[in-house]
């Protein structure tokens, strides 16, 4: 039956985030080597890919709560990425961290946005509507 | 200018909590009074009001937000019975608030889910599938 | 030289919070009975009574510490007494609990607010200007 | 397998919390009825069963955690009664907990010490040493 | 109206912040272009530059924030140079966040004294008295 | 008196952290060049120093909060190598790690595995039992 839950994260995965697997193994094979998959395992298969949610909105409630806590920046930056890969937009990305202002306060949403920023860079999207010179309007 | 701002804070809040402003006027009139009125205007009238995020998803959002800080109490509760408001589902709800275990830990998701349970008994919803009985299947 | 830390402790407190080392003694004499101690003498003997701030300006940065952190919720109501204590105003008092909503987010501020608000009801206290009929205009 | 798990959780925790498992499917059974197991059999069956530290020390990382979070106060009234139940020594839990107040401030450490204070009162144990009249001296 | 409120924002920066609307609003540009005016607009036009608390006790109130809060490193340089542009003393500064120690525990305030550190080299002031070399006292 | 509680810090330390006490003093005397020594004083000859609970046990609750906390990066870097110092084993301080996520999520959790990581290469330790060539074993 693990079998199946590691299948549940793997399948969750491919989408969202298709390398989490292999870089949190990486990362802590020389200190925990269960610690990822046991993370990846419970996380996407037995939390995240519950139906009731769809994995866009549940990004949105993952961005809410990691631009709250504020210190989890690594995180941030891979679940925004993950948003995208599920078909959340830019625009829905940045309203969704400014509006965590109001919550947890400014310094929380400004420093979510600049992890956004570096994200769009890196992938060349942006929350804003095209300039006429980017249309190539004229 | 500032009308407008109201304007749009009432409009947007007229679903989502429809007595919020008087209550905080209400409750912060001794102390404070500018207060419920800036906090009103600004949060509903200039962020959650802008368009590329609807209300819906700004609930999830506020919601893991506020239950991964884990203090505000009555904010979440009145964030639960608001997500309501604009049809966001009592299982969306109960699906998000679990998530938060996995970015802000157990003891927030728990205590989450119990402020979830109080307004859905006041409110008569549940997250789970009606039972034969409910249903009046025989 | 305890003896002196004590003395300073207790000299720094007869103004800001005079039962307070009572009070604690006896809270916490079934079960730490140092600890009440420890924390008002070293808290109030080595640091808040050190030169270089002044104990209103000391308050008011202890309120703004514990509204932000959002859960000590008795502690800031000892320490809005206290402020009281040494002249801050109501007024000051309420506009610094309403700024922390700018660092921490609204529901730190309201709750903080709310506090104060119980604070200043048991004390006949108001940040607000007297009306025509408490002052006794006619 | 997942039986083995949740075995595995049964069996950490019967000495631990002998009615948490109960104690939570109740709670939760009208609103999110796979999350206690989920909860309990991730968190006993998967985490803090593991071999490589025992569960008194565990109980008191768990002490340090709810300590410094100061918000999951039943959490860390459970955590408290679970450290007594595995052997945990009232002593060593105040002295943990008044550890916390160097990491994360007095007033999360003086909270800590209130629960504390109320488990030990119910269960009748005390970190104090017996006075001559407990011990029945003359 | 909205321009009264960026005056009164403007006006109050001038002395505080005096580059922080021009930084921010390059920073957000590209991502979230109107975050940088609202925040402004409201937190410096709406709350900041209210009367009943001056501007050197109201950067006091935010350091003690923000150091609580312990993530928003960028913010609390600002608001330290802030004070400091306002009439707040380097001694002022350090005895604040040496303080808050004693509500958020002392990683908090080592923080925060590194960051008052950093900020009192780049300005060439310093909180304690001039020794005779800098006096030129012989 | 304030001799021994200074006499009692560096004796605590002298295993612990033999080399805090200078660290902190020239990382502070700048800025606030008392405040290492009250740290250290009071938090080593006041607090840790307490009969009640053994140096291992202590760092393991310390490590337990500070990985809650999520912020202070530097201090838990710091505790895992005296914990080391005082005879925590590595794999006592990964599972403390791995099971802060129970109480305060991954990210906090994954953060601090990465710092103990940093200490255990650093220092050649490691938590998992030997391969065969490292054994040289054939």
């Amino acid at each position: 039956m693990t079998d199946t839950r590691a299948e549940r994260a793997d399948a969750y995965l491919e989408t969202l985030h298709p390398s989490l697997r292999d870089a949190l193994d990486r990362g802590m094979a020389p200190i925990a080597p269960d610690f990822a998959q046991l993370m990846v395992d419970f996380g996407y298969g037995e939390i995240l890919s519950r139906p009731g949610l769809d994995p866009g909105r549940r990004q949105l409630v993952t961005i809410g709560a990691l631009t709250a806590l504020g210190h989890p920046v690594d995180q941030l930056k891979g679940h925004i990425n993950a948003a995208l890969n599920v078909g959340v937009t830019p625009l829905q990305i940045t309203e969704a961290i400014m509006q965590v202002a109001l919550y947890a306060g400014f310094p929380a949403a400004t420093n979510g946005l600049r992890v956004a920023k570096r994200v769009f860079v890196d992938r060349g999207v942006s929350p804003l509507p095209p300039t006429a010179s980017e249309t190539g309007a004229t």
